[in-house]
């Protein structure tokens, strides 16, 4: 088999281990945590729902697949919950060698391409970045309300902790930091699920 | 809360249930099954790093949406596997049914957005969908082929069944049914994995 297309095989497999990376978030109806491949996923088919929403036009291909790759990197480094103080302190340098390691697996020219998509997604400056990290802070919002804040009481997370995340939704989607965020959050607060 | 914002909230935390549907596929290292949304997930990567396999020039962002909701009905009609004769012959009265509960969650306009490219999909005319397909296809066999045929020996599955389903694999891209479809199914014929 032709070198370039092998080296395709083997990166396409390679993620299939991004399903036995789980997050801090739990699914829908109480459910089990959620792993990274379906979160990918969910963020994905929200940014195409949510674009109109964006604060700046966004050209929805990119957001997707920034949607779609930005946990990469946790196949090697775990998932670093965002409320955890300590792993937060070591997640770049785990990432970045994971960034290293998984996209070289690649023909060159895609390996450029979606590091260069995942700095991207990482820098926080671009309106595809802001957007794409607007779906981050809200999918898992969504599934943790629709499970009564449970997330947030295992945690004992605090309303600093969470506006100090979501503030960062505004970026990409005033309106969703508006509509549904911030409404959301301020809920929480009143039924004691989230500290004040 | 606007009303259609409302809508799309709503069919964002209905989709949810496509990670408790799981598949025939089991996930590489010998893993547990595969559900829709980590399948959808993998499709959707795998068809932008393989869309210059595709027979016909494909506009790639059609065909990653594909891959993202073409699993949807099976949140109400459950997985069918592809070889499974009985429930074959149910599967489209069931996903009609499912189609039109889900999509209706959605605003009008998206529903009918979302429910044209479900249907741009099953009908395998255009280019978008004969390449979606083919990832559809494509997608379970590399994991199965990384388990050692391990699904295709559980369901004592025959050569005709798998080329039949994978014939079509080659209206999307013939190179990827030439270079690793057809070679990894005479490979697991003459290791028996696959029936003669």
């Amino acid at each position: 088999m032709d070198e370039r297309l092998k080296k395709q095989l083997d990166f396409s497999l390679e993620v299939d281990k991004e399903k036995n990376i789980f997050r801090q978030t739990h699914l829908s109806g109480h459910g089990r945590n959620e792993n990274d491949a379906e979160h990918a996923w969910h963020m994905a088919l929200m940014a195409y729902l949510l674009k109109e929403y964006a604060n700046e036009p966004v050209d929805i291909l990119k957001v997707m697949l920034m949607c779609i790759i930005h946990d990469v990197v946790e196949i090697d480094a775990g998932d670093t919950y965002a409320y955890d103080a300590e792993a937060l302190k070591t997640q770049k340098e785990r990432e970045d060698r994971a960034k290293e390691r998984i996209f070289s697996l690649l023909p060159d020219d895609q390996k450029a391409e979606l590091i260069a998509l995942f700095d991207e997604f990482e820098a926080y400056e671009t309106p595809e970045s802001k957007f794409a990290h607007a779906m981050d802070n809200l999918q898992p919002l969504l599934l943790n309300n629709s499970n009564g804040g449970a997330d947030w009481r295992e945690h004992d997370v605090s309303s600093d902790q969470v506006y100090g995340r979501q503030s960062k939704t505004r970026l990409g989607s005033e309106i969703l930091f508006r509509e549904v965020v911030d409404k959301l959050i301020r809920e929480h607060m009143q039924k004691g699920n989230i500290k004040e």
